[in-house]
């Protein structure tokens, strides 16, 4: 089974004032997943601009302050998640429309975080839809957490990833975000910046090395959490979903520019 | 905790070609239910012109013939889902609107059948946000079925009704239709056609007395979902929610026309 990452910067116009989505980068990594062959795919896609204005406004999984700051939050919660659900509906609808058994997976609807970790999130049905040919389709969204002192949080794209990863038979974690992998240093502030082509732990980045920041805890937090899967035996990939190909390339099992990350006594 | 149905022919314009929505009965509904006093509060929803014609088109929850046939029943469930789904991002967002913290919570996501009946659905969730203050809104969809013979099915709204009223701690269950309640007869045929104000069984009916007949079993199917949750000592009440002003008397605890179901030796 292969976990595909489609970064909220892809496939949604992230420096957008309102929700944004980029139907150029949708629709074409949608006609190559389905031109492209796999036994079994989910898809993980991010927010952007339809989940993190909102999480920030309304200061989702920081902690309580009142009943009316409660009340702010249910209201940005409710906000929230209608937004990335529409995000997850279109995205939903250009993967059928170019010939994918996209199935929406609502993660409001089942899991719970305990401290924005998950802590129940029964995989049943998602097993029964890639056994059937389905390609289940979730996304960062916003959920209930069980510590009484935030009540809701943020459930990013990623931590979903390192998730189905450990517990679903996971073969290959494919992660599409807007730049080629990561740097020694930012690319877009240092001319002398390197494409490192393998990645084993954080100590392995400079601070520089993070190349934007977002409300799920930027590429540090992601690299964080590839690396605890990477542990486990799971390799996975950052690779470019904003250039041509290299999506289709990729689920075809051919090399392409990027950085893998794995485990440090195999390098 | 209240249960509030709202009818997909109410929600919907039931007879439309193409998915339709009824948008000046949802948004006065959602300024009734805002301007209501309520403890705990589910809305489930029907799927109307959203849903049925796709599910009858796509024979979803018939036996499944051939691998073409079995293909063709996924796209129709990818299809239904995403239809369904964006009838219960309209219903969210109207609720929002007017002021009602609304979450949408998607069956197809979590929920299995087996043979056409709830067989897996974990409600912690769900009191989660029903503890908050939240209002989950559900609604009919397709799911996963256990039957190896179907795979797939319609779980209808009504299905969900009666599985929250008994594993929920549910004071009412209110029905929002677009007729007046039960009567002897199809009042749209016969002109001697009368309300029933109780109903304790389905021989209380004739055959006549079903009103309608959707892909989820028609009046018929509904009443034995209810008569079923009266046995349990959940009553229900079938009221006009096409009329204006009767949601938010009978959630007030008002008394309105319509029909209530009861058990028989309580009459």
């Amino acid at each position: 089974m292969i976990i595909l990452k489609l970064g909220g910067s892809v496939i949604t116009k992230k420096e957008a004032n309102e929700p944004t989505t980029d139907y150029n980068n949708l629709n074409r990594i949608s006609a190559e997943i389905a031109s492209s062959s796999f036994d079994k795919l989910i898809i993980v896609h991010g927010a952007g601009s339809y989940g993190h204005p909102f999480a920030k406004e309304y200061e989702i999984g920081k902690p309580i302050k009142d009943k009316e700051d409660f009340n702010s939050k249910k209201r940005g919660f409710s906000t929230t998640q209608s937004w990335v659900k529409k995000l997850n509906t279109i995205v939903c609808d250009s993967l059928r429309e170019n010939g994918v058994l996209a199935v929406s997976i609502q993660p409001s609807s089942f899991i719970l975080t305990r401290n924005k970790r998950i802590y129940s999130c029964d995989l049943d049905v998602i097993r029964k839809y890639l056994d059937m040919g389905f390609v289940p389709v979730i996304y960062g969204d916003v959920v209930v957490d069980l510590n009484e002192e935030i009540k809701v949080c943020v459930l990013s794209g990623d931590q979903i990833i390192t998730y189905f990863g450990k517990n679903l038979n996971t073969e290959r974690v494919l992660l599409g975000s807007d730049v080629d992998g990561i740097y020694t240093k930012d690319p877009k502030k240092y001319e002398d910046a390197e494409l490192m082509k393998i990645v084993t732990s954080c100590e392995d980045m400079t601070t520089e090395g993070s190349i934007n920041v977002d409300v799920t805890g930027g590429m540090k937090g992601k690299l964080l959490e590839l690396i605890e899967l990477a542990e486990l035996g799971v390799e996975s990939e950052i690779i470019n979903a904003g250039k041509e190909g290299l999506i289709k390339k990729a689920l075809n099992h051919q090399r392409v520019i990027g950085t893998i990350i794995k485990k440090k006594n195999e390098v």
